[in-house]
């Protein structure tokens, strides 16, 4: 990085992840100058950043993260591209902030963290911003102040509007029940051990073979259980919300809502239609945050290593779902690159 | 009475408000039994009393005070009936429960204070229900208990969704605030001493010439300060909610919401249409303890005194309404008859 | 039943539940008298009607039973005496609300049912008070007219503040979760077929040996996911809540607040501390129910079909704890007499 | 302003709030640098900028609007200080953002109004942050759009944990409702006429002689009616509500809260301690939009007429307090610079 200079990023992925980031960044992140971004579609990247100055179009994602121009890069293309282009970044010296899956696999994650154990720094962020979100922040500030005395239950509900058609069911954990994965891993500082898949009937209105919802039963070190709803096709709104259990006290997480409407016989508040509303902010503080550690030289956020033990739990999740038993974790030993 | 006997009682007046007591009494009150009913339409008393047994119609409202089988009359009837039929009831000696407001002018509740004052008995009630709800009833509590220190200001809203064209402007402070008025009496146990009346804007759903909505700002004795808007245009529902600013925090009550439900991009609660639903409790409560009173020769609720002081109060609004001034509440001594 | 009089009540057991159903009866449910208490302990029996007038101490409950003066009766005994007494009622032809659980086991439960199909009438009715809760009958109105769809999941949970040292595990589903067993049956009119059970890591709070907190899943027939917490010594308070997931939205019922302080840095509504305070409107709506039913020779409520088909659950519910594996519900034929 | 490079800024006051304005525009504000500071304590300056890189003390505040490397100005000092800064940031011809209120008097924020009228364009930015607000602003979106109708009154509740001993009565009006005043300036696009100020008994909390709480009432040109209770010292925390009431509906807005906590019979928010917590996202939108602003050389948020228009306000509130009768607000001619 140049000292007390912008850094300045490379987007690859305008989808609607990836256009959202490059706006965050070019319009409400400090110190943080999108030079470049990638895209197969080159229309969508040029729209993604239209009147946002001066940000050029690059074709192959990987001269994008060779080009001298780019400090650091932001990976928010297809979940299948992540690990090459992490490995590209790490080869590269560049640091990366991957939307989450960090891969597909636990493999692929694996690879990313031998990579990055063996280049003996951190450079690789995972987008799991719900690390920002102040009412998350504020639970694990409540739970580690031992407001609620020791964690016993995590309860979560994590629903989306509507889904594709024909989405694998396997997508339900990999792209969905994974933040929540995360969530449990760092509000309780242990790893996921066990995963249990219960299937209820599955929704009229999705289009296609989905088991959609699904209700997943997660087993930490400690014997904290998790309990995770996730329904991609609950058609009324975004919705997540979670519900801590301690010894002496509960604390609930659900979207803060300002204003409340009386009119028609009921009195309401706004549910969300997708996840950029309702973690706006985190998406910010996450980017401002990825953005200020760079500038220092410093990795923030989830790890390579955070990346792939959801990956780990996501593909013991898909194994209990094809079963119909609970399915036990393997994680292989964590570095001492990722003790801190 | 007649010693561990139901309490036989008749009902005068059979619109919403009267047919409502009734179905209660009917159904849901211990040792009330209605014997008679009485309406100037008896196509309307017949409905009221359909299906809930052998009760039967009286032509005129006095012959049911003065029959020998009523033990007690609800007055439910047309508020310039009021005066006459309560002071019917002391005639013959009966305990009597009158709908608010006791009468139209506080000329008329100051001869039933003095009729019922040279009886020497209390025998009238008058129904300022909300002295039931378990909302008021706690925040009466918690302010007794001390939880917000001493009262400072009570903030009231109060709703309906619609009312008759060309209600008077006068109606919203006599029919509507009347209850605001009872309860800062109650809940601080002093008299209110002056009233402001502010004129917004009128809104544009009103038919008539209906002064809709109000602001009262009223003074007690000791400067606590009760503002309350009355809207019986709002449209949206029945809305009745306060907050009592105390000292060291405040107490807030409303509809509480038992179900919460999430469509198409909203959180909602019900907002209850009518009086009826949002305090069939109370309204219930204040039947049950009356006839529980009645049942042990006891006065119960709201007394005459308490009707008196509350239109008085109202005649002050209605001046100032008038006046565009401040406008000071006279009121004659209290008889040591209501000294308790 | 005599026509047109009271219903004369014997109620037995006076522990917390049956001395608060007897001052209900006796306060505030209409047509109901309370003429004879039974109780293992006569001084604690002697405490339950004190104060409420005329009502006999009986010692031997098969003597209240059998009372000439006696038209129904309330059973409130420990869960081991309910078989007998509910059979001696069907012996006596006389009508009886037993609390919940109906029996212990589902044995016992099938033989009260084997007896009422073979009286050919019922009389039997169990206190799953909450088919009278305002919210869960809002619940059951909101899903039958199509509010959110068709159910695909309820999520429960059901905290006390303490239970009692050593308490066996099995009660956290007998004794708790019961209420949710029935509660499920009653909205989705349809059987439960399965139940997994999950162990959290047990409250350091526990005293002896109990497996406190758990998490129960069962299946309905039709694929309704039912999970439930049941959490006996959560310290801060008895807090009952559900949320149902249709496919077009959710909704959650939970305790009403009626009144909010505001006080040193937090906005709170009180929790209450049990059953009692939350379900007081349902207890007494319940009683108010089968006594009118009584009256008219009809049985209200929860059958003692229900109450054998929920003690089947939560008998599978214990071997699924036991076991660590999913539990089929076995199931006898419903009599004709339950179809309804 | 130097075309693509970042606003350099100097801050002028570094108290509660302007040391709040540099470490927001030094960390999460963009294209904002933080050049030089002044205060009156040289002590207190270089507290507010330590750690915060590299950003020189100028003793002199005029000085510091004179500097060459000073892009734009943020005016934080003590209000009577106000006019003269401001003055001399139009002199220089250098965009300024001046915290509330403008000017202490109309006459000080009329020579400002004046001022840039003669140089014919708006440098002058004053910080009415709730404009801001996500909540505030969702109110003002859901009027424009119908959601409620016409408006006819709104609600205001304007509460402060304490207040220094002696502060003037007047600073209830001046310094705290003056945030109301603007917000119904700005909801409701139209000028406030008459100040009417009701004087409920003092709390007991106060220390000194300030008249705390107050209700204040305004008039609207168009006959809305706004009340506002101002209470600074009312203990249990900083609590800023409103109500909106329209022909068909209300908005409510409150202070959002990300977790609710449930422990020891209460189910409780938390209530922040000052204007900080409550609208820190505010000020950093606020902030952020005044810095893109000046980057392209547009004032943006409340302008100098808006400043000087709710000092006129204010001052006939002052009146009204005094005086204890209503007061009109008298407003020079609007020049054609504000017409927008």
């Amino acid at each position: 990085m140049r000292s007390g200079m912008d850094v300045r990023i490379g987007v690859i992925g305008t989808g609607v992840m990836g256009a959202d980031h490059v706006r965050t960044l070019a319009t409400s992140v400090r110190r943080a100058e999108v030079v470049a971004v990638s895209d197969l579609d080159q229309e969508r990247a040029r729209a993604a950043v239209a009147g946002l100055g001066d940000i050029r179009i690059v074709e192959k994602p990987t001269d994008l993260v060779a080009a001298e121009d780019v400090d650091a890069v932001v990976v928010a293309s297809h979940d299948d591209t992540h690990e090459e282009l992490v490995l590209a970044c790490l080869d590269a010296g560049k640091p990366v902030l991957c939307e989450k899956p960090l891969t597909p696999t636990s493999d692929g994650s694996l690879r990313i963290v031998s990579a990055e154990r063996d280049l003996g720094r951190r450079l690789v962020s995972v987008g799991f911003m719900r690390r920002y979100d102040p009412g998350y922040v504020a639970v694990k500030d409540a739970l580690r102040q031992g407001t609620v005395d020791a964690p016993l239950m995590l309860h979560c509900v994590h629903r989306n509007a509507e889904a594709r058609p024909n989405l694998p069911s396997s997508a339900l954990i990999a792209g969905s029940a994974i933040h929540e994965i995360d969530v449990a891993r760092w509000l309780f500082e242990e790893e996921i051990t066990r995963v249990t898949v219960h299937r209820p009937r599955r929704s009229g209105r999705v289009v296609g073979e989905t088991s959609d919802p699904l209700l997943l039963v997660m087993e930490t070190t400690s014997g904290v259980l998790v309990d995770v709803e996730v329904f991609v096709n609950a058609q009324y709104g975004y919705d997540v919300r979670a519900e801590l259990v301690g010894e002496t006290g509960t604390l609930s997480v659900d979207d803060p809502a300002a204003v409340v409407l009386r009119t028609t016989r009921s009195r309401s508040t706004a549910v969300v239609q997708d996840w950029r509303d309702r973690f706006a902010d985190a998406y910010r503080l996450e980017l401002q945050d990825w953005v200020a550690g760079v500038a220092v030289g410093q990795q923030r956020g989830a790890t390579a290593w955070d990346g792939y033990a959801a990956t780990a739990v996501a593909e013991a999740g898909i194994r209990a779902l094809e079963t119909g038993s609970p399915s036990t974790v393997h994680l292989e030993p964590r570095p001492s690159l990722y003790h801190d």
